[in-house]
């Protein structure tokens, strides 16, 4: 057993998991902020150089975990290793947003998709991406051509 | 605070943190396995037809944290949440690897950079990469300007 505390919070436009754009073809456009906890704020030195960043919270409103999940890009289920499903063994959330500016310890960004208040765990630099022609993506796929998206 | 458990360990031909490569131009080719334990492995049903992984472990021989970090590419200090080091407020690692191949509860894959034996807190697909054009990277594309790499 592990203990992980909050880094911050997320301030976003969504206030509930309805609210969040989901399934096929869903575009994380919001924009909301990164608000670190003044006794972190030093850890953000040099931060703005990077165009995006990796956001890891805590899907704090979720009860518990299933092994499998339906996601709403599908209809089938599928292993909740192989899904973002909230309801995880350990319910992390990841994200990579763009980072818009810096006011202090606020980060704006953009390509929220969490909720308003969701605790930060952690952000790390995106150094690097595979590139779109090396990716297979399974059933995530799959659904996409079915639906002829 | 947020309690996590292992879901399983990493299999790696690393044994200590000096051996992982490190620093401008390293590279992450080395092989190793992600094995899960039993009674999480039917979350891992479809994840087979993924190309790449993140995988979110445990630091778990790090000893507390410091809010800047001197990484071992640059000779710069930087804010922690600027870095990939290991000594963060939550000492949460992510690396992205290639699936090589499933048996049963355990994956091989290429691209380990953790320790053998370091715990696995969650696994999710890979889907989608910002690409390499849109990214600014901040302290680390100087430090390579400045080495000439």
């Amino acid at each position: 057993m592990y203990s992980m505390q909050a880094i911050g919070y997320v301030r976003s436009p969504y206030r509930e998991p309805k609210d969040v754009p989901k399934g096929l073809g869903a575009k994380h456009e919001a924009e909301g902020a990164l608000e670190i906890l003044p006794e972190y704020a030093a850890g953000l030195a040099d931060i703005e150089g990077f165009s995006h960043l990796y956001v890891l919270w805590l899907f704090d409103r979720a009860q518990g975990f299933e092994l499998t999940a339906s996601p709403p890009s599908d209809n089938r289920t599928h292993g909740v290793f192989a899904t973002r499903s909230p309801r995880r063994p350990n319910a992390i959330g990841l994200t990579v947003v763009e980072l818009l500016g810096r006011e202090g310890s606020r980060l704006r960004v953009r390509g929220i998709d969490m909720l308003e208040g969701t605790p930060i765990l952690d952000i790390k630099p995106y150094l690097s991406s595979i590139p779109a022609e090396k990716l297979r993506r399974g059933w995530l796929a799959d659904a996409e051509e079915r639906r002829g998206s």
